[in-house]
């Protein structure tokens, strides 16, 4: 496995311009996801308000008023359609220049499998952490001060249900990034990688969404739980798909690609050219 | 037609780490689609359960406590979404490996096609059945114990012509995996054929849901009967996908397939090269 | 012009196998849309039926017994995602075949650019229709003798605004098939063709479907209008489509197209190498 | 910078037939998105007056009659993907003949970056503001006269939030415009950079529609605005989207493209060969 693995040392990688380059590709995007992401949602809020509002009564016999965003079946579309699409993007526009990750734990499953090194991990997880409270924040501007919804568990749902939800789930969206623009042999798929990876995240929401919210993404939880100060069963969401995207890496790696012949030794990074 | 066919032994099929590679890529991809798939429908129950306890009275005037989950237009888009990109994103991240079948009645079509091996078919079916029960399993655990939906058909449609639309609805669906993934003159549309067969089976979902939930794949509808013990009609999502998949498998590869030149005896299956 | 016209006889290009290839390429890629296309209007009609005999009155109160299929925004996505992927998946299924028209419409332009022969359209056109028809007769099957909807004008919508819609619709159709699948320097986009053709005629539906259902298809119209006999202004579907698919293939074939060097003179049908 | 601006003379590039067929590919491809994306809302519009007409009461009873088009849920993805699936086709119809920018903001942006010239901008920004008018005159005719919508700030957000709201919409839409369709090391996901830049948008509408419209484009303003003669807030619609787009635009071209080597002086225009 040694051969897939960085080799050359910290410091030079970390005035690497390649490598700066690479982690502002990973804030950038993960900026556009997570404002996308949690605008959605604070979306769907604002137009229940201004209903409730105004027409409440009517409202009220329609059922609306009670329901929680996300919870009807149109509402779910919202949400899985906007993060699809959006994370579609947002891997696109950095797949070649620092993989897409637009996910620590997507990194996390990078780093088990040795596709990228440690000082690079580290650098991608506070770039993504910081662009997710920057859309945060920027969201809490544009929509006059309304507060991040975040993450949380629906009524019925454990701690227990939720953070194994959010293994299995991220274990698809893992294991769909291995395939589609990790593993050496996949070919033709990589081109459409970047849209398999976001919908495959629309799909889990439309499946998760109305449990457990879905995440897959600590980044994307975390801004949102900052800015709006909702911690509640914050852990799941970070946990959870660490979990899910290390299954799924350690499988990939070390059971489904094939032993590579010597003379692979000096390939780039194939998460790095999809 | 005989050098389209596997020649090599069986034992040695059998041992080889590419068999098993793509036998586990079918298992993988089954259970990400099975756990998405089951899941979305699993999901609109249970935001109407939430509902009808709560909000009985408000919701019966709106008209929702009446209605089957799928029977309203925003959810039987919930229901196609999830399973189109589930089945984008499964197929896309096993094509290199086994060819992306994730469906019995899809290896069945290659397996007549002489694309594929009995033994290989035979490894196939048993991967995608057990990885359907885990999935089914799986969202028990995660869902508190709810009971899996599975297929069932609607009020007032009759076995047959359930029989016949699932025959009618596979068709498509293995048609356009033959001339987009296993046509070797398929050219270039062979990069998108994954999500040309996940589009193709939300469309059909759109069509054939609200009549008998527009099945078209043995393994999606046994696991979630076998944990949620419904066998109602079931038979009928095997039978019909079977048939269906043989006509279109047949028709195209004795018809519109055209005859090969002798020199491309030893090119690779074209199923397993998108 | 001339270079790009076919200069084969009529009665070679009539036996030849791969002119009945791209026929019946034709006829099975029309009755896939047609029966989903259809198909998915039946459905939207059916859940509604099931309301009305069994929850007349909570229905009512919701608004939704005097609506005709189509007409609210979860509808009009149902109709538009259907069109959409199934048509997608119908010209990657044909398009390396037979050049994935799937439309009459696109036949005619392709036939006034040059890019095919009169012959080859008549038996594009025959195969079209024909299909058509039989995506009828089977939905009628499989649904229990349901009457097939077509098309119609809505409220308020006259002869002459319908007749204008369906040129200007089918004229977006038409450029973007001329563009991304039959301009010989379309480069790389070629690749995405069926998917930007069948996802502009979804966007064509949001945009004209609750005026006049948004056909842009002689043969999506065709079938369903036999079987159901309904002739109401089932001319606007057929003259409407042929103007805006003549006025996008002269426009494009003969100011966008660049003239093309004389070594180009033996190149084949650029609209069937996607 | 100056190897990646053009060099030859403006009289000469003014009568360069390339540039013209630029032009008029920039004005179709507005005027189909332009359609498409006015006609949308105006589609929401006139089901519900037909509903409202009719059927007050019970309407009224469900809540809808009291909302804007574009506020709930379904409505919202009407408009999302109305303009995703649009655009997407536009600009995979204009890629390869005008770099696909259908958006003034957007040629704003490739100015910037020194990646167009400004002659050939001034060009591009007449085509596509006629464009956008007269799609909202066809529009007019065929609805019978309806009073075109165009963009305003909803209920409760002020032009300051509205402004930034643009502002950063924009930056996503133009970063991967740079990102997928530009940057000379985009690699393969050039192919789908149309989808990319489709789907962001829709992604954007879904997160910031209900709040100002999410236009991101002057010239989809523009059209409607000025046929339907509403001008509150209109600047708003110039000014964020170009702050938007020059700001990713400079990001980009500055920091995020690698120095070229000099040998690369000549290369033809990145925008224009996807």
């Amino acid at each position: 496995m040694a051969s897939r693995r960085y080799e050359f040392g910290r410091s030079e990688e970390a005035n690497h311009p390649d490598t700066l380059r690479a982690t502002l590709a990973e804030f950038t995007s993960t900026l556009i996801f997570v404002f996308v992401g949690e605008g959605s949602a604070l979306a769907l809020r604002t137009s229940l308000t201004i209903n409730n509002i105004s027409f409440a009564w009517a409202v009220a016999l329609a059922g609306e008023i009670y329901k929680d965003p996300g919870s009807s079946a149109g509402e779910v579309v919202v949400l899985a359609l906007a993060h699809a699409f959006a994370l579609f993007a947002a891997i696109a526009a950095s797949a070649h220049v620092s993989g897409g990750h637009v996910n620590p734990a997507v990194t996390f499953g990078a780093l088990l499998g040795g596709r990228i090194s440690l000082l690079k991990a580290l650098y991608y997880w506070v770039a993504q952490l910081l662009a997710s409270v920057l859309a945060a924040l920027l969201l809490r501007l544009v929509t006059n001060n309304m507060r991040p919804e975040g993450f949380s568990l629906s009524v019925g749902v454990g701690a227990f249900h939720g953070l194994v939800l959010e293994i299995a789930l991220t274990f698809g969206l893992m294991y769909t990034v291995y395939a589609t623009a990790i593993d050496p042999k996949r070919g033709s798929v990589g081109s459409i990688a970047p849209l398999a990876i976001g919908l495959v995240v629309g799909a889990n929401i439309l499946a998760g969404g109305p449990f457990d919210g879905a995440c897959m993404n600590p980044a994307r939880a975390f801004g949102p739980a900052l800015v709006g100060w909702r911690w509640d069963y914050h852990w799941i969401y970070w946990v959870g798909p660490f979990i899910g995207a290390a299954i799924a890496a350690l499988l990939y790696e070390f059971v489904m690609v094939p032993i590579e012949p010597p003379h692979a030794h000096h390939q780039p990074l194939a998460a790095e050219d999809y």
